[in-house]
């Protein structure tokens, strides 16, 4: 039962702010959660500098292993935007003005203010790129190939997901089912390591916590197979309860 | 001014968990946060799956062009806890068991239960490693040549980084000064870029947000050199003013 394919995405999250511990990022985790109802795993991400070079080698190596390839942020109005000229780069293509962009960024900005020479950044692509609709502010998001660049502010970014969602083929999507057990993860490893070898199909995750003065741990079964992941649930279940532990359904 | 050494890191964050969207990452702005007091860089970050190989080719890409590397998680009880054989792996060396890693583990949980296998597998490290003091629980983190392997538990990242705190050789901390303003960012673009050039020591990143049917941003002044931040600082101020906003130190 494995073996169709696994289609998968990488994602690059483009901006010094997250990598000066400025801004919290929040669209590797959205990003990642929208993948998996569209069928695709989230692979790896990288975190790049607002630098062009490093961009535009994220890009190539990324995009070429991976079904798809996500950005985040540097598609704004300012010079440190830089995202649609590494990819460009990247691909060897020219910059150019995408007529309905610009469409788009005149009518949105009519009552703002009138267009100007940094709003018409927002409306370069590299040659040849369709858009990608932003239902939140003017500016759209660009696909290029298998390259798909959203906007950084993650409640656009999440407009542009929604725009997009059912457009990707995908595969069979990721399902999960959660077991919680306020027992040390240390005392049942070797029940987390026997069960998931039983089960070829399935992975088991282990997330310890520590609240109130007590530890405690959630399991997370994945597997594509609906029917092992039950499967493999149950055997987790019953392990986990033969060994003494009080098991939530769902996880604490 | 910009002859002295800029010391870099780059950060492994491993995980299934992350790449799945079910944990929202919190180390990648600690550690970039941590980093910058010690005067070090945090230049590039990539979340990679709880895969040997994966994680092996990570390691040895980035440990070579970063003057430290890091990683959180993957270091506890569990069959997928792999960061220890990975890095081992990257760097030819063999797995032992640390007798004060040992030691330590035996004595948190003399009250706790006991060693068991699952226990004892924190004590492992590549042959040659120290521990990095762990004041949260019992299991420490792992330092093998420049690469630091820390807790995948935020709160237990905090406490191993605090340890570290003054150990590692860094340069000049990247200060930085905020200014905000209840601007679209799209009207001063042209300010910020031409502030930016005119001040060579130091980059401005701008920060938009929407709030209360409202667009504004935040300008990030940052710089190595406390004079040359504090001049850039005031001349974006007076040229946003001049440009009829109303400009908020510290940032809205």
């Amino acid at each position: 039962m494995n073996d169709q394919k696994i289609w998968t995405a990488a994602l690059i999250v483009i901006g010094d702010e997250i990598l000066s511990g400025r801004t919290q990022d929040k669209n590797i985790a959205q990003v990642a959660a929208w993948l998996n109802v569209q069928g695709i795993r989230l692979a790896e991400v990288r975190v790049v500098a607002d630098d062009m070079d490093l961009i535009a080698e994220a890009v190539n190596i990324l995009r070429a292993r991976n079904d798809y390839l996500f950005t985040t942020g540097g598609i704004g109005p300012t010079h440190d935007d830089i995202t649609v000229d590494a990819v460009a780069a990247a691909l060897g293509l020219a910059v150019t003005i995408h007529p309905e962009a610009r469409a788009i960024l005149e009518q949105y900005y009519a009552t703002r203010g009138g267009l100007n020479e940094g709003r018409l950044r927002m409306a370069r692509v590299p040659d040849g790129a369709e858009l990608i609709a932003n239902r939140m502010s003017g500016a759209p998001g660009i696909r290029i190939e298998n390259i798909y660049m959203m906007a950084g502010v993650p409640h656009i970014t999440a407009g542009m997901l929604d725009a997009l969602t059912g457009t990707l083929e995908g595969g069979a999507p990721l399902l999960s089912a959660t077991l919680g057990a306020w027992a040390p993860e240390s005392e049942i490893a070797s029940i987390l390591r026997d069960t998931e070898k039983a089960h070829d199909s399935c992975v088991i995750g282990s997330y310890p916590f520590f609240r109130n003065g007590t530890v405690g741990a959630n399991f997370v079964v994945r597997s594509t197979e609906p029917h092992e992941l039950e499967t493999c649930r149950a055997a987790l279940k019953a392990a986990l309860e033969e060994a003494g532990y009080a098991v939530t359904d769902g996880g604490i």
